[in-house]
């Protein structure tokens, strides 16, 4: 199967000069919401490997991790009816719709220390951009849109994500922590000559 | 097979932020050797995908690119008398032995523009350094010390290496040139949790 990885090289380069500039979190929100934005307006770059899901929950493979950690690029593959647990982040977070479609909850702790929804769902289409941040709003609940089909988003984290330790939350309050980890073993070699593999 | 890969993951951190410096070439290459000699100094983290020789010519798998291209970190694999052409690099290069040994044979040219070998052909073994510049001598070729074994090196260079633009010489003079690109569609993932996978 042919793909053009070098759309996401190309992001890779230019997302981290952004980075190096040292934006403040609005502009990162404008600027590498704009970067992001036009990675995932053609769906013709991600491997084959990344984007499989798994017969029972939804992945997260790594498809970059910045040499410091500056930050990382990361597809999740959800399966028909796939959804995550309610978790935060604990780092800044764009999200950019390749493929199917997806609905994100928001939650916010109120007054008691119980979690509350925050807003109506929001339904992400492809091609459209989100954000999460610890200062705005970092804790939501995702679903795949669709009950018969896979859909899958690009996430760009202010971290190595799959290594931050975060938490996930229960309505009745609990609070478990949480640390997500990878499920793969090879991230794609998106640094080379051929245009097309 | 079980392989210590965070200690590779430790290494471009490490490198990364000793690069971030912005040191002087020989500052680089005392304390990127210091850190590279540190990684060749025990051979269990190499994952088995990226130590695999080609039965007819030397392979070189990507194993990690920043995302500025700042630097590569590279696994030459030679098979049995494998050797690369005499080649230049234009950009600084260390060079750390991980298993087995390989012999560099440094070139330079002469008043007539001709190459000729400058000194004698050095052996290395495992946990030894070495470095290319092109300001100090960036011409060279290397081949397996061995007739009967696979012999790696780990290679760190301060560009994306697979696609610089750069030379192959030839011993009557002629020029070629020369993009070497990589083995490898998929990188080693150094990212996550798994301690031994
Ligand atoms: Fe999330
Ligand atoms: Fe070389
Ligand atoms: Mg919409």
């Amino acid at each position: 199967m042919n793909y053009n990885w070098p759309r996401l090289r190309e992001f890779v380069i230019d997302f981290g000069r952004m980075l190096g500039k040292n934006p403040t979190e609005s502009v990162l929100f404008a600027e590498g919401g704009a970067l992001l934005a036009a990675l995932v307006a053609v769906d013709d770059w991600l491997p084959p490997e990344y984007a499989e899901p798994h017969p029972e929950r939804y992945q997260q493979y790594l498809l970059h991790c910045d040499s410091q950690e500056r930050f990382s690029v990361v597809s999740f593959v959800w399966g028909p009816n796939q959804a995550t647990p309610i978790h935060d982040h604990r780092v800044w977070g764009l999200i950019g719709m390749l493929r199917g479609a997806e609905t994100g909850e928001r939650w916010s702790k109120g007054a008691d220390g119980r979690l509350q929804a925050d807003g109506l769902p929001q339904r992400l289409e492809p091609g459209d951009i989100d954000h999460v941040s610890p200062r705005t709003g970092d804790i939501h609940r995702v679903a795949n849109a669709f009950a018969d089909r896979v859909s899958i988003s690009i996430h760009i984290y202010g971290a190595n994500i799959g290594r931050v330790k975060r938490s996930i939350y229960h309505e009745n309050g609990d609070v478990r922590p949480f640390i997500s980890g990878y499920a793969n073993r090879h991230c794609p070699n998106i640094w080379g000559i051929q245009q097309i593999i």
